[in-house]
């Protein structure tokens, strides 16, 4: 009926990354969003109980954009006992003219974490101080590195602090950013210390329990927060919330359900107060008011940025012929 | 990671069919939807008004299968005038265990086309009478042509009747029919001629007006609607469903919400009095109550379904070593 193309991890690192293409095609997507085009319904999931697991499906319909992206997300977590990875996932892609399947993209979960990454640097650069120079970072994952490594994109950073629960994956993870970044990295014993000074902070940790209090917040810092992505899970304590100068999100909705709004709406927090990024991009609404502004941003990561990057990566890999095509 | 089988629709066409294999698998995942058993999350839907298109994501984890099936199914209703069928799709199959990708089912919609007829004769078996030899099917499409031979497979099949709003449609199809089921297939000139007389009634249209009413009932009958599958689509008329000795469906939750109880509830049909298929096949229920009862039964296609057809088609996928395996 048609060619499929198939595509690999390896072969999807090669034709897109943390630039600024990707950068401004995920940017794009956010004021449409909030201005409620196309079509993004909720997140659909699958429970595994027996297997400790869950399967979550986003998708999104976004005018201007020749693919629809439907990707799905594993999340097993008995897993690396069986030496597999927590974490993993594909994105399938259709043509949004016709809906004839275009690609099959087995990223393994690499455009997710690619572009979770360039969200928060459209998050800094829309919300934090123009020279902000000083990023903090919880967590020591890949998603710690790849925000880093993003803010560079969009500020001039030149230092960075990184704690995690786990000291040593923290000195790793300095150890690797320091050359390719071409300063110093420091690791900081506390949360606390991690954010003392910084211009910037991100949160990447999957936490259950608050890791970033009002005591910890002072005048011109910007956190993102893009652990949160399921019911239970806090990053930010509903007092820092609360006493932020602004609150944004991707997506109040989605927010409210499984982010960090989740707690504070609970706790009484009013979401009429809360600002979709996308508002703010589009110049409908206020971003950050004065430089000594206190500002939070909570990213759950939405199907509009999926169909974002799968759209630009299916259109490099077919003018670079990557990948194979099977004839359906 | 790991590797990932991509089948195409003819090497699907190869592992799986219309055989007493199937049918079982599609059977037993009933009882288990009825019983609450697993995860079933509501249909995803994607619009996408430009292109007078949908995409519809459905999967289900079943306890005791080796995958769970995400499926896409594309309806792009402008497809035809660019040469392109409206209906496709693809399945995505992940390890139940562990999440991991197991395989990409590009079978352009034949598995749920075959899930769907297999379904039919699930009906069939449980709520028509044993003796049942007349069929009758609006239709001749694909899925008119698939519930007729799969009906054969569970009842003593001698002669069918075929109605199509098109009459040269319905007449190639009984010509198609003939040869395979080896007796004359006819065709009438409506509805009512179609039904009268018949023991089994397969509804396949995707009409939004009702093309069966209780004028067309008569004792002994059982009626299985499979074309309602969206808001706006009916093909049972309330009144018939109302003076049915027992109405039935493969999932309460999703008859009311697009098959063939919306309307029916709307007009003050009480859903208490519905039962699933799947409770008469545990014998938790009754099904027909007398050979005189008239039954109708509404099936939407479940994701249970999905993931039982698929999991059997990776199975023998990998016994047959059919498909491509690609490194991830």
């Amino acid at each position: 009926m048609g060619t499929i193309r198939v595509l690999t991890e390896g072969e999807l690192r090669g034709v897109v990354g943390l630039g600024e293409a990707e950068l401004a095609a995920v940017e794009e997507v956010y004021p449409l969003i909030s201005a409620g085009v196309g079509s993004m319904p909720p997140i659909m999931r699958v429970e595994v109980p027996e297997s400790n697991g869950e399967i979550d499906v986003k998708s999104a319909y976004l005018p201007g954009h020749s693919g629809i992206a439907v990707k799905v997300s594993t999340g097993f977590f008995d897993n690396p006992a069986k030496g597999l990875p927590s974490l993993g996932g594909l994105m399938m892609v259709f043509d949004s003219g016709s809906g004839v399947p275009q690609s099959a993209l087995f990223d393994n979960g690499y455009l997710t974490d690619l572009r979770t990454a360039l969200a928060g640097a459209v998050a800094a650069r829309h919300l934090s101080n123009a020279a902000a120079s000083k990023a903090a970072v919880l967590g020591a994952g890949v998603q710690a590195r790849l925000q880093i490594e993003a803010l560079t994109l969009v500020r001039p950073i030149e230092r960075v602090t990184v704690w995690a629960r786990r000291a040593d994956r923290a000195e790793a993870l300095a150890s690797e950013l320091s050359p390719r970044l071409g300063f110093r990295v420091e690791t900081a014993d506390t949360p606390q210390m991690a954010a003392a000074g910084a211009d910037i902070l991100v949160t990447t940790t999957p936490s259950t329990e608050p890791l970033v209090d009002e005591t910890m917040l002072h005048p011109g810092l910007h956190v993102t927060a893009v652990g949160s992505d399921a019911e239970g899970k806090q990053e930010i304590a509903v007092g820092a919330v609360a006493v932020a100068d602004g609150f944004f999100c991707d997506s109040i909705a989605q927010s409210a359900r499984l982010g960090e709004l989740r707690a504070a709406v609970t706790a009484g927090f009013d979401r009429r107060a809360v600002i979709e990024l996308g508002s703010v991009i589009a110049g409908a609404a206020p971003g950050r008011l004065r430089e000594t502004a206190i500002t939070i941003c909570d990213l759950t990561g939405t199907g509009a940025q999926d169909t974002a990057i799968a759209s630009l990566a299916v259109d490099r890999s077919r003018r670079a012929r990557a990948g194979i095509e099977i004839e359906t």
